[in-house]
Protein backbone atom coordinates (compact mmCIF):
# COMPACT_ATOMS: atom_id res chain seq x y z
CA UNK A 1 0.00 0.00 0.00
CA UNK A 2 1.21 3.38 -0.93
CA UNK A 3 1.86 6.03 1.66
CA UNK A 4 -1.36 8.98 2.09
CA UNK A 5 -1.03 12.60 1.71
CA UNK A 6 -2.07 14.54 4.51
CA UNK A 7 -3.06 18.21 3.66
CA UNK A 8 -4.11 20.79 6.31
CA UNK A 9 -6.24 23.44 4.60
CA UNK A 10 -5.68 27.16 6.31
CA UNK A 11 -7.25 29.47 4.55
CA UNK A 12 -10.52 27.78 4.65
CA UNK A 13 -13.92 29.01 5.45
CA UNK A 14 -15.46 32.52 4.80
CA UNK A 15 -14.95 35.06 7.93
CA UNK A 16 -12.35 33.84 9.18
CA UNK A 17 -9.32 35.70 9.79
CA UNK A 18 -6.94 36.05 6.32
CA UNK A 19 -4.23 33.12 6.80
CA UNK A 20 -0.80 33.89 5.16
CA UNK A 21 -0.72 30.56 3.39
CA UNK A 22 -4.20 28.62 2.02
CA UNK A 23 -2.63 25.03 2.65
CA UNK A 24 0.54 23.24 3.85
CA UNK A 25 1.18 19.86 4.33
CA UNK A 26 1.43 17.24 6.97
CA UNK A 27 2.78 13.71 8.42
CA UNK A 28 -0.26 11.20 8.42
CA UNK A 29 1.44 8.93 10.93
CA UNK A 30 1.88 11.71 13.79
CA UNK A 31 -1.00 13.09 15.78
CA UNK A 32 -2.31 16.85 14.36
CA UNK A 33 -5.81 16.35 16.01
CA UNK A 34 -6.03 18.19 19.74
CA UNK A 35 -8.82 16.36 22.19
CA UNK A 36 -10.95 19.22 22.39
CA UNK A 37 -11.67 19.47 18.57
CA UNK A 38 -14.86 18.93 18.36
CA UNK A 39 -15.09 16.52 15.48
CA UNK A 40 -13.10 14.26 18.09
CA UNK A 41 -15.73 14.66 21.24
CA UNK A 42 -19.27 15.87 19.16
CA UNK A 43 -18.62 13.77 15.70
CA UNK A 44 -19.62 17.68 14.64
CA UNK A 45 -18.21 18.36 11.72
CA UNK A 46 -18.47 17.67 7.98
CA UNK A 47 -16.91 15.44 5.10
CA UNK A 48 -16.72 14.09 1.59
CA UNK A 49 -14.67 11.16 -0.22
CA UNK A 50 -14.29 11.52 -4.01
CA UNK A 51 -12.99 8.88 -6.10
CA UNK A 52 -9.33 9.87 -8.08
CA UNK A 53 -8.87 8.13 -11.20
CA UNK A 54 -5.53 7.87 -12.98
CA UNK A 55 -4.88 11.14 -11.10
CA UNK A 56 -8.21 12.54 -12.23
CA UNK A 57 -10.36 13.37 -9.37
CA UNK A 58 -14.39 12.26 -10.14
CA UNK A 59 -17.29 14.96 -9.74
CA UNK A 60 -15.42 17.43 -7.31
CA UNK A 61 -17.70 20.21 -8.19
CA UNK A 62 -20.55 17.82 -6.92
CA UNK A 63 -18.46 17.01 -3.96
CA UNK A 64 -17.81 20.80 -2.88
CA UNK A 65 -21.12 21.55 -3.54
CA UNK A 66 -22.60 19.45 -1.57
CA UNK A 67 -19.76 19.93 1.14
CA UNK A 68 -21.29 23.39 1.19
CA UNK A 69 -24.30 22.33 1.64
CA UNK A 70 -23.95 20.34 4.45
CA UNK A 71 -21.60 23.00 6.39
CA UNK A 72 -24.67 25.68 6.11
CA UNK A 73 -27.17 22.56 7.42
CA UNK A 74 -24.50 22.56 10.66
CA UNK A 75 -24.52 26.37 10.55
CA UNK A 76 -20.60 25.97 9.91
CA UNK A 77 -19.00 29.06 8.22
CA UNK A 78 -19.17 28.52 4.53
CA UNK A 79 -15.88 26.76 3.45
CA UNK A 80 -13.95 28.59 0.50
CA UNK A 81 -14.62 25.97 -2.11
CA UNK A 82 -11.72 27.31 -4.42
CA UNK A 83 -9.25 26.70 -1.99
CA UNK A 84 -10.68 23.40 -0.81
CA UNK A 85 -10.36 22.22 -4.83
CA UNK A 86 -6.70 23.28 -4.90
CA UNK A 87 -5.73 21.82 -1.60
CA UNK A 88 -7.10 18.51 -2.70
CA UNK A 89 -5.65 18.61 -6.03
CA UNK A 90 -2.34 19.48 -4.73
CA UNK A 91 -2.95 16.57 -2.03
CA UNK A 92 -3.74 14.45 -5.23
CA UNK A 93 -0.37 15.63 -6.79
CA UNK A 94 1.38 14.61 -4.42
CA UNK A 95 0.55 11.54 -3.90
CA UNK A 96 2.10 8.69 -5.74
CA UNK A 97 -0.16 7.76 -8.70
CA UNK A 98 -2.39 5.19 -8.94
CA UNK A 99 -5.07 3.60 -10.88
CA UNK A 100 -7.88 4.47 -8.04
CA UNK A 101 -7.46 6.99 -5.00
CA UNK A 102 -9.55 8.35 -2.37
CA UNK A 103 -10.05 12.11 -1.47
CA UNK A 104 -11.41 12.68 1.70
CA UNK A 105 -11.91 15.98 3.20
CA UNK A 106 -13.25 17.12 6.28
CA UNK A 107 -13.84 20.18 8.15
CA UNK A 108 -14.56 20.27 11.74
CA UNK A 109 -16.34 22.83 14.49
CA UNK A 110 -12.63 23.15 15.74
CA UNK A 111 -11.37 22.89 19.50
CA UNK A 112 -14.55 23.99 21.49
CA UNK A 113 -14.34 27.36 22.72
CA UNK A 114 -12.22 28.70 19.93
CA UNK A 115 -15.08 29.46 16.94
CA UNK A 116 -12.46 28.48 14.34
CA UNK A 117 -13.02 25.25 12.34
CA UNK A 118 -10.09 22.66 11.09
CA UNK A 119 -9.83 21.00 8.03
CA UNK A 120 -7.71 18.99 6.21
CA UNK A 121 -7.68 16.78 3.08
CA UNK A 122 -6.21 13.12 3.02
CA UNK A 123 -5.08 10.95 0.03
CA UNK A 124 -5.26 7.13 0.23
CA UNK A 125 -5.06 3.93 -1.69
CA UNK A 126 -8.36 2.05 -0.31
CA UNK A 127 -9.64 -1.39 -0.71
CA UNK A 128 -9.97 -2.74 -4.82
CA UNK A 129 -13.65 -2.72 -5.11
CA UNK A 130 -13.25 -5.26 -8.60
CA UNK A 131 -14.89 -8.24 -6.72
CA UNK A 132 -17.95 -6.67 -5.74
CA UNK A 133 -18.38 -5.15 -8.79
CA UNK A 134 -18.03 -8.59 -10.61
CA UNK A 135 -19.93 -10.68 -8.27
CA UNK A 136 -22.30 -8.71 -6.28
CA UNK A 137 -23.14 -7.81 -2.91
CA UNK A 138 -24.98 -8.93 0.12
CA UNK A 139 -27.54 -6.97 1.57
CA UNK A 140 -29.92 -6.55 4.26
CA UNK A 141 -32.39 -3.30 4.38
CA UNK A 142 -32.63 -1.86 7.92
CA UNK A 143 -35.23 0.60 9.21
CA UNK A 144 -33.19 3.78 9.87
CA UNK A 145 -35.78 4.92 12.22
CA UNK A 146 -37.17 7.92 10.49
CA UNK A 147 -39.91 8.73 8.56
CA UNK A 148 -39.35 9.45 4.88
CA UNK A 149 -40.32 13.39 5.54
CA UNK A 150 -38.02 13.80 8.51
CA UNK A 151 -35.52 16.63 6.79
CA UNK A 152 -38.30 18.50 6.28
CA UNK A 153 -40.46 18.38 9.63
CA UNK A 154 -37.44 18.54 11.73
CA UNK A 155 -34.03 19.91 10.02
CA UNK A 156 -32.07 20.03 13.50
CA UNK A 157 -31.68 16.13 12.87
CA UNK A 158 -29.07 16.47 9.89
CA UNK A 159 -30.60 14.07 7.79
CA UNK A 160 -29.35 15.12 4.28
CA UNK A 161 -26.24 16.38 5.79
CA UNK A 162 -23.04 14.34 5.43
CA UNK A 163 -21.53 14.57 8.86
CA UNK A 164 -18.97 12.75 11.22
CA UNK A 165 -21.76 11.44 13.37
CA UNK A 166 -21.18 8.32 11.52
CA UNK A 167 -21.58 5.90 14.27
CA UNK A 168 -24.64 4.82 13.64
CA UNK A 169 -23.68 4.22 9.49
CA UNK A 170 -20.51 1.66 10.97
CA UNK A 171 -23.29 0.01 13.69
CA UNK A 172 -25.34 -1.02 10.88
CA UNK A 173 -22.62 -2.49 8.92
CA UNK A 174 -21.62 -4.85 12.13
CA UNK A 175 -25.60 -5.40 11.89
CA UNK A 176 -25.18 -6.73 9.03
CA UNK A 177 -22.44 -8.75 9.11
CA UNK A 178 -24.14 -10.64 11.98
CA UNK A 179 -26.80 -10.98 9.73
CA UNK A 180 -24.36 -12.81 7.03
CA UNK A 181 -24.76 -9.99 4.61
CA UNK A 182 -22.16 -7.30 3.66
CA UNK A 183 -23.89 -3.77 3.44
CA UNK A 184 -27.35 -2.02 4.76
CA UNK A 185 -29.80 -0.15 2.71
CA UNK A 186 -32.02 2.02 4.92
CA UNK A 187 -35.96 2.35 5.43
CA UNK A 188 -37.65 5.01 6.49
CA UNK A 189 -40.06 4.13 9.66
CA UNK A 190 -43.29 4.42 6.71
CA UNK A 191 -41.56 1.75 4.41
CA UNK A 192 -39.46 3.91 1.81
CA UNK A 193 -36.09 2.91 0.83
CA UNK A 194 -33.45 5.45 1.25
CA UNK A 195 -29.93 4.96 0.84
CA UNK A 196 -27.11 2.90 1.84
CA UNK A 197 -25.04 4.39 5.27
CA UNK A 198 -22.07 5.49 2.48
CA UNK A 199 -24.22 4.63 -0.90
CA UNK A 200 -26.88 5.50 -3.40
CA UNK A 201 -29.69 2.67 -4.33
CA UNK A 202 -30.22 2.77 -7.56
CA UNK A 203 -33.64 0.65 -8.32
CA UNK A 204 -34.30 -1.21 -11.87
CA UNK A 205 -37.79 -2.71 -12.53
CA UNK A 206 -40.01 -2.78 -15.41
CA UNK A 207 -37.52 -1.15 -17.44
CA UNK A 208 -36.88 1.83 -15.40
CA UNK A 209 -34.09 3.36 -13.36
CA UNK A 210 -35.50 4.30 -10.49
CA UNK A 211 -33.62 6.16 -7.33
CA UNK A 212 -35.16 7.68 -4.02
CA UNK A 213 -36.44 11.66 -4.57
CA UNK A 214 -33.99 13.31 -2.83
CA UNK A 215 -36.66 15.29 -0.02
CA UNK A 216 -36.61 12.21 1.58
CA UNK A 217 -33.73 13.21 4.07
CA UNK A 218 -31.36 11.54 1.78
CA UNK A 219 -27.60 12.77 0.66
CA UNK A 220 -27.83 13.75 -2.98
CA UNK A 221 -25.22 10.96 -4.62
CA UNK A 222 -22.74 12.32 -6.55
CA UNK A 223 -21.88 8.69 -8.46
CA UNK A 224 -26.05 7.84 -8.49
CA UNK A 225 -26.31 11.41 -10.72
CA UNK A 226 -23.11 10.40 -12.73
CA UNK A 227 -24.73 7.24 -13.12
CA UNK A 228 -27.85 8.63 -14.42
CA UNK A 229 -26.45 10.70 -17.02
CA UNK A 230 -24.33 7.93 -18.17
CA UNK A 231 -28.07 5.45 -18.26
CA UNK A 232 -30.03 8.47 -20.10
CA UNK A 233 -27.43 8.16 -22.65
CA UNK A 234 -27.43 4.83 -23.03
CA UNK A 235 -30.80 5.59 -23.80
CA UNK A 236 -32.33 4.44 -20.21
CA UNK A 237 -35.23 5.94 -18.85
CA UNK A 238 -34.59 7.20 -15.39
CA UNK A 239 -36.27 8.86 -12.51
CA UNK A 240 -36.37 10.30 -8.78
CA UNK A 241 -39.42 9.16 -7.10
CA UNK A 242 -40.36 7.15 -3.76
CA UNK A 243 -39.57 4.25 -3.62
CA UNK A 244 -41.89 1.49 -1.54
CA UNK A 245 -39.72 -1.17 0.55
CA UNK A 246 -41.57 -3.87 -0.97
CA UNK A 247 -40.81 -3.08 -4.75
CA UNK A 248 -36.98 -4.20 -3.91
CA UNK A 249 -38.58 -7.58 -4.11
CA UNK A 250 -38.81 -8.76 -7.54
CA UNK A 251 -35.92 -6.31 -8.68
CA UNK A 252 -34.88 -6.65 -12.34
CA UNK A 253 -31.35 -5.09 -10.79
CA UNK A 254 -30.47 -3.14 -7.49
CA UNK A 255 -27.41 -1.44 -7.05
CA UNK A 256 -25.49 0.45 -4.19
CA UNK A 257 -23.06 3.27 -5.54
CA UNK A 258 -20.60 5.12 -4.12
CA UNK A 259 -17.27 6.86 -5.11
CA UNK A 260 -14.96 4.56 -5.15
CA UNK A 261 -16.76 1.23 -5.52
CA UNK A 262 -18.71 3.14 -8.36
CA UNK A 263 -21.90 0.50 -9.16
CA UNK A 264 -21.91 -2.47 -6.89
CA UNK A 265 -24.64 -4.67 -7.79
CA UNK A 266 -26.73 -6.30 -5.02
CA UNK A 267 -27.03 -10.22 -5.95
CA UNK A 268 -28.71 -10.99 -2.45
CA UNK A 269 -31.12 -8.89 -0.14
CA UNK A 270 -32.31 -10.15 2.80
CA UNK A 271 -31.54 -13.66 1.96
CA UNK A 272 -33.23 -13.64 -1.38
CA UNK A 273 -31.41 -13.95 -4.57
CA UNK A 274 -31.72 -10.51 -6.79
CA UNK A 275 -30.92 -10.68 -10.22
CA UNK A 276 -27.41 -9.34 -11.44
CA UNK A 277 -28.64 -7.53 -14.49
CA UNK A 278 -24.94 -8.48 -16.19
CA UNK A 279 -24.78 -6.46 -19.02
CA UNK A 280 -26.22 -3.41 -17.70
CA UNK A 281 -24.12 -3.38 -15.02
CA UNK A 282 -21.06 -3.65 -16.65
CA UNK A 283 -21.87 -1.09 -19.21
CA UNK A 284 -22.38 1.45 -16.20
CA UNK A 285 -19.08 0.12 -14.29
CA UNK A 286 -17.18 0.60 -17.60
CA UNK A 287 -18.59 4.29 -18.27
CA UNK A 288 -18.02 5.18 -14.24
CA UNK A 289 -14.40 4.14 -14.17
CA UNK A 290 -14.11 5.38 -17.53
CA UNK A 291 -15.14 9.44 -16.43
CA UNK A 292 -11.72 11.97 -16.09
CA UNK A 293 -13.95 14.29 -14.25
CA UNK B 1 -10.02 29.68 34.70
CA UNK B 2 -7.62 26.76 36.06
CA UNK B 3 -5.46 24.66 33.83
CA UNK B 4 -6.94 21.07 32.64
CA UNK B 5 -5.26 17.88 33.16
CA UNK B 6 -5.26 15.36 30.61
CA UNK B 7 -4.21 11.33 30.70
CA UNK B 8 -4.55 8.74 28.14
CA UNK B 9 -5.54 5.04 29.34
CA UNK B 10 -3.31 2.44 28.35
CA UNK B 11 -4.11 -0.57 29.43
CA UNK B 12 -8.05 0.43 28.54
CA UNK B 13 -9.94 -2.78 27.50
CA UNK B 14 -10.56 -6.39 27.91
CA UNK B 15 -8.38 -8.78 24.87
CA UNK B 16 -5.71 -6.02 24.29
CA UNK B 17 -2.26 -6.82 24.25
CA UNK B 18 -1.23 -6.25 27.95
CA UNK B 19 0.13 -2.93 28.29
CA UNK B 20 3.53 -1.77 30.78
CA UNK B 21 1.59 1.09 32.15
CA UNK B 22 -2.03 1.66 33.19
CA UNK B 23 -2.44 5.13 32.07
CA UNK B 24 0.16 8.11 31.64
CA UNK B 25 -0.78 12.25 31.95
CA UNK B 26 0.14 13.87 28.60
CA UNK B 27 0.14 17.58 27.71
CA UNK B 28 -3.71 18.61 26.50
CA UNK B 29 -2.59 21.64 24.32
CA UNK B 30 -0.27 19.51 21.92
CA UNK B 31 -2.32 17.76 19.13
CA UNK B 32 -2.50 14.14 20.69
CA UNK B 33 -5.16 12.11 18.09
CA UNK B 34 -4.44 11.02 14.76
CA UNK B 35 -6.35 12.04 11.84
CA UNK B 36 -7.50 8.49 10.99
CA UNK B 37 -9.24 8.22 15.01
CA UNK B 38 -12.31 6.65 14.25
CA UNK B 39 -13.29 9.36 16.79
CA UNK B 40 -12.49 12.25 13.94
CA UNK B 41 -13.78 10.46 10.73
CA UNK B 42 -16.73 8.92 12.26
CA UNK B 43 -17.59 9.73 15.86
CA UNK B 44 -17.31 6.16 16.80
CA UNK B 45 -16.83 5.97 20.66
CA UNK B 46 -18.05 6.63 23.64
CA UNK B 47 -18.10 8.92 26.66
CA UNK B 48 -19.27 9.89 30.20
CA UNK B 49 -19.00 13.12 32.11
CA UNK B 50 -19.05 13.30 36.01
CA UNK B 51 -18.59 16.45 38.12
CA UNK B 52 -16.22 15.96 40.51
CA UNK B 53 -16.97 18.51 44.14
CA UNK B 54 -15.03 19.77 46.13
CA UNK B 55 -12.26 16.59 44.69
CA UNK B 56 -15.39 13.87 45.31
CA UNK B 57 -16.28 12.12 42.09
CA UNK B 58 -19.77 11.76 41.90
CA UNK B 59 -21.37 9.04 40.87
CA UNK B 60 -18.53 7.05 39.26
CA UNK B 61 -19.82 4.11 39.58
CA UNK B 62 -22.93 4.71 37.62
CA UNK B 63 -20.62 6.56 34.81
CA UNK B 64 -18.75 3.54 34.80
CA UNK B 65 -21.39 0.99 34.39
CA UNK B 66 -23.22 3.03 31.30
CA UNK B 67 -20.07 3.39 29.93
CA UNK B 68 -19.26 -0.62 29.40
CA UNK B 69 -23.11 -0.69 28.50
CA UNK B 70 -22.01 1.90 25.67
CA UNK B 71 -19.17 -0.08 24.89
CA UNK B 72 -21.22 -2.84 24.50
CA UNK B 73 -23.75 -1.33 22.05
CA UNK B 74 -21.31 -0.66 19.83
CA UNK B 75 -19.11 -3.79 19.79
CA UNK B 76 -16.78 -2.47 21.44
CA UNK B 77 -13.97 -4.26 24.10
CA UNK B 78 -15.23 -3.89 27.57
CA UNK B 79 -13.24 -1.17 29.28
CA UNK B 80 -11.34 -2.31 32.45
CA UNK B 81 -13.24 -0.23 34.42
CA UNK B 82 -11.08 -0.33 37.72
CA UNK B 83 -7.74 1.32 35.40
CA UNK B 84 -10.36 3.56 34.22
CA UNK B 85 -11.30 4.40 37.56
CA UNK B 86 -7.63 4.92 38.79
CA UNK B 87 -6.91 6.83 36.52
CA UNK B 88 -9.88 9.20 36.58
CA UNK B 89 -8.71 9.39 40.54
CA UNK B 90 -4.98 10.36 39.32
CA UNK B 91 -6.39 12.87 36.75
CA UNK B 92 -8.43 14.91 39.16
CA UNK B 93 -6.00 14.82 41.86
CA UNK B 94 -3.53 16.42 39.46
CA UNK B 95 -5.81 18.95 39.25
CA UNK B 96 -5.67 22.40 41.19
CA UNK B 97 -8.15 21.71 43.60
CA UNK B 98 -11.44 23.66 42.93
CA UNK B 99 -15.27 23.86 43.64
CA UNK B 100 -16.85 21.99 41.03
CA UNK B 101 -14.42 20.07 38.26
CA UNK B 102 -15.61 17.73 35.59
CA UNK B 103 -14.13 14.21 34.31
CA UNK B 104 -14.74 13.90 30.91
CA UNK B 105 -13.77 10.33 30.04
CA UNK B 106 -13.79 9.41 26.18
CA UNK B 107 -12.93 5.85 24.59
CA UNK B 108 -12.72 5.32 20.81
CA UNK B 109 -12.68 2.63 18.23
CA UNK B 110 -8.96 3.75 17.94
CA UNK B 111 -7.15 4.33 14.26
CA UNK B 112 -8.62 2.67 11.64
CA UNK B 113 -7.76 -0.50 10.66
CA UNK B 114 -6.04 -1.52 14.32
CA UNK B 115 -8.47 -2.83 16.05
CA UNK B 116 -6.94 -1.06 19.03
CA UNK B 117 -9.29 1.80 20.95
CA UNK B 118 -7.53 4.76 22.09
CA UNK B 119 -9.19 6.51 25.46
CA UNK B 120 -8.33 9.37 28.26
CA UNK B 121 -9.58 11.54 30.79
CA UNK B 122 -9.84 15.27 30.73
CA UNK B 123 -10.72 17.00 34.01
CA UNK B 124 -11.34 20.60 33.26
CA UNK B 125 -13.44 23.72 35.74
CA UNK B 126 -16.68 24.31 33.67
CA UNK B 127 -19.02 27.15 33.34
CA UNK B 128 -20.42 27.88 36.64
CA UNK B 129 -24.11 26.97 36.69
CA UNK B 130 -25.39 28.90 39.84
CA UNK B 131 -27.73 31.21 37.82
CA UNK B 132 -29.35 28.29 35.99
CA UNK B 133 -30.01 27.00 39.26
CA UNK B 134 -31.18 29.96 40.96
CA UNK B 135 -33.05 31.73 38.25
CA UNK B 136 -34.45 28.63 35.82
CA UNK B 137 -33.95 27.52 32.10
CA UNK B 138 -36.40 28.48 28.42
CA UNK B 139 -36.91 25.12 26.80
CA UNK B 140 -38.52 23.95 23.56
CA UNK B 141 -39.58 20.75 22.67
CA UNK B 142 -38.28 19.33 19.40
CA UNK B 143 -39.03 16.09 17.64
CA UNK B 144 -36.36 13.57 18.39
CA UNK B 145 -38.10 11.66 14.99
CA UNK B 146 -37.71 8.10 16.58
CA UNK B 147 -40.20 5.86 17.88
CA UNK B 148 -40.33 5.78 21.94
CA UNK B 149 -39.60 2.10 21.33
CA UNK B 150 -36.86 2.44 18.95
CA UNK B 151 -34.10 0.87 21.09
CA UNK B 152 -36.34 -2.31 21.01
CA UNK B 153 -36.78 -2.77 17.45
CA UNK B 154 -33.91 -1.38 15.89
CA UNK B 155 -31.19 -1.05 18.30
CA UNK B 156 -28.21 -0.39 15.28
CA UNK B 157 -29.86 3.40 15.91
CA UNK B 158 -27.59 3.12 19.38
CA UNK B 159 -30.18 4.92 21.24
CA UNK B 160 -29.60 4.77 24.98
CA UNK B 161 -25.74 4.74 24.47
CA UNK B 162 -23.98 7.81 24.95
CA UNK B 163 -21.71 7.99 21.92
CA UNK B 164 -19.22 10.63 20.27
CA UNK B 165 -21.46 11.24 17.46
CA UNK B 166 -23.74 14.19 19.01
CA UNK B 167 -23.67 16.38 15.92
CA UNK B 168 -27.79 16.82 16.49
CA UNK B 169 -27.07 17.31 20.75
CA UNK B 170 -25.35 20.02 19.56
CA UNK B 171 -27.61 21.25 16.54
CA UNK B 172 -30.97 21.27 18.44
CA UNK B 173 -29.15 23.81 21.05
CA UNK B 174 -28.38 26.11 17.81
CA UNK B 175 -32.37 25.50 16.92
CA UNK B 176 -33.04 26.14 20.24
CA UNK B 177 -30.99 29.76 20.30
CA UNK B 178 -33.20 30.47 17.03
CA UNK B 179 -36.27 29.73 19.01
CA UNK B 180 -35.07 32.34 21.98
CA UNK B 181 -34.48 29.08 24.08
CA UNK B 182 -31.09 27.72 26.60
CA UNK B 183 -31.94 24.11 26.02
CA UNK B 184 -34.24 21.19 24.92
CA UNK B 185 -36.31 18.06 25.45
CA UNK B 186 -36.67 15.69 22.84
CA UNK B 187 -39.87 14.26 22.04
CA UNK B 188 -40.41 10.64 20.42
CA UNK B 189 -42.13 10.68 16.99
CA UNK B 190 -45.42 9.26 18.90
CA UNK B 191 -45.38 11.88 21.25
CA UNK B 192 -43.92 10.78 24.30
CA UNK B 193 -40.92 12.46 26.63
CA UNK B 194 -37.86 11.05 26.25
CA UNK B 195 -34.45 13.62 27.44
CA UNK B 196 -32.80 16.46 27.08
CA UNK B 197 -29.33 16.27 24.65
CA UNK B 198 -27.16 16.11 27.25
CA UNK B 199 -29.81 15.83 30.64
CA UNK B 200 -32.57 13.66 32.00
CA UNK B 201 -35.87 15.25 32.52
CA UNK B 202 -37.64 14.86 35.85
CA UNK B 203 -41.61 16.18 35.83
CA UNK B 204 -43.71 17.45 39.40
CA UNK B 205 -47.63 16.81 38.66
CA UNK B 206 -50.13 15.57 40.87
CA UNK B 207 -47.65 15.56 44.08
CA UNK B 208 -45.68 13.00 42.26
CA UNK B 209 -42.26 13.03 40.53
CA UNK B 210 -41.60 11.51 36.82
CA UNK B 211 -39.51 10.54 34.55
CA UNK B 212 -39.28 8.75 31.35
CA UNK B 213 -38.92 4.91 31.42
CA UNK B 214 -35.57 4.04 30.66
CA UNK B 215 -36.82 1.59 27.93
CA UNK B 216 -37.53 4.22 24.85
CA UNK B 217 -34.04 4.33 24.07
CA UNK B 218 -32.87 7.23 26.36
CA UNK B 219 -29.77 7.30 29.11
CA UNK B 220 -30.25 5.91 32.35
CA UNK B 221 -29.47 9.63 33.83
CA UNK B 222 -26.89 9.12 36.94
CA UNK B 223 -27.90 12.31 38.43
CA UNK B 224 -31.88 11.62 37.67
CA UNK B 225 -30.90 8.40 39.67
CA UNK B 226 -29.37 10.43 42.67
CA UNK B 227 -32.59 12.93 43.02
CA UNK B 228 -34.88 10.31 42.71
CA UNK B 229 -33.04 8.76 45.82
CA UNK B 230 -32.79 12.14 47.07
CA UNK B 231 -36.50 13.09 46.55
CA UNK B 232 -37.23 9.60 47.83
CA UNK B 233 -35.46 9.86 51.11
CA UNK B 234 -37.26 13.79 51.73
CA UNK B 235 -40.82 11.61 51.57
CA UNK B 236 -41.69 12.31 48.02
CA UNK B 237 -43.16 9.80 45.58
CA UNK B 238 -40.82 9.21 42.41
CA UNK B 239 -41.94 6.77 39.26
CA UNK B 240 -40.21 6.58 36.03
CA UNK B 241 -43.41 5.77 33.72
CA UNK B 242 -44.46 6.80 29.80
CA UNK B 243 -45.03 10.48 30.09
CA UNK B 244 -47.42 12.31 27.00
CA UNK B 245 -45.59 15.32 25.71
CA UNK B 246 -49.20 16.87 26.67
CA UNK B 247 -48.14 16.31 30.24
CA UNK B 248 -45.34 18.79 30.42
CA UNK B 249 -48.51 21.59 29.98
CA UNK B 250 -49.47 22.33 33.30
CA UNK B 251 -46.41 21.08 35.05
CA UNK B 252 -45.94 21.99 38.81
CA UNK B 253 -42.30 22.00 38.36
CA UNK B 254 -39.74 20.35 35.59
CA UNK B 255 -36.04 19.85 35.87
CA UNK B 256 -33.35 19.21 33.53
CA UNK B 257 -30.49 16.78 35.89
CA UNK B 258 -27.41 16.28 34.26
CA UNK B 259 -23.32 16.34 36.41
CA UNK B 260 -22.62 19.26 36.92
CA UNK B 261 -25.35 21.46 36.14
CA UNK B 262 -27.25 19.33 39.08
CA UNK B 263 -31.36 20.07 38.69
CA UNK B 264 -31.71 23.30 36.22
CA UNK B 265 -35.32 24.56 37.17
CA UNK B 266 -37.13 25.19 33.69
CA UNK B 267 -38.95 28.59 33.28
CA UNK B 268 -40.37 28.39 30.56
CA UNK B 269 -41.43 25.92 27.84
CA UNK B 270 -42.17 26.58 24.34
CA UNK B 271 -42.97 30.35 25.64
CA UNK B 272 -45.02 29.05 27.95
CA UNK B 273 -44.55 29.55 31.70
CA UNK B 274 -43.47 27.06 33.90
CA UNK B 275 -43.84 27.83 37.94
CA UNK B 276 -40.31 26.85 39.51
CA UNK B 277 -41.02 25.05 42.78
CA UNK B 278 -38.50 27.12 44.49
CA UNK B 279 -38.54 25.12 47.63
CA UNK B 280 -38.32 21.36 46.37
CA UNK B 281 -35.46 23.19 43.62
CA UNK B 282 -33.34 24.19 46.05
CA UNK B 283 -33.38 21.12 48.39
CA UNK B 284 -33.00 19.07 45.72
CA UNK B 285 -29.67 20.73 44.77
CA UNK B 286 -28.45 21.61 48.17
CA UNK B 287 -28.85 17.43 48.11
CA UNK B 288 -27.21 17.16 44.69
CA UNK B 289 -24.30 19.51 45.61
CA UNK B 290 -23.84 17.55 48.92
CA UNK B 291 -23.23 14.32 47.55
CA UNK B 292 -19.82 13.33 48.56
CA UNK B 293 -19.47 10.01 46.07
Amino acid sequence: MSTPVLFFVDDLAEGLEPSAQRFHQADPTAAQINVLDLSVTRGDGIFETAGVQHGSIMALDAHLTRFAHSAAMLDLPQPRLEVWAAAIRAAVAAHEPADMLSAKFIMTRGIEGTGVPVGWVYVFEGDEHDHEREHGISVVTLDRGYRHDVAQTSPWLLQGAKTLSYAVNKAVLREAARRGAEDVIFVSSDGFVLEGPTSSVILLRDGRFSTPALDQGILAGTTQADAFTILEAQGHTVEYRQIRADELVGADGLWLLSSTRCAAPVRELDGAPVPIAREISDALNTALLARTK
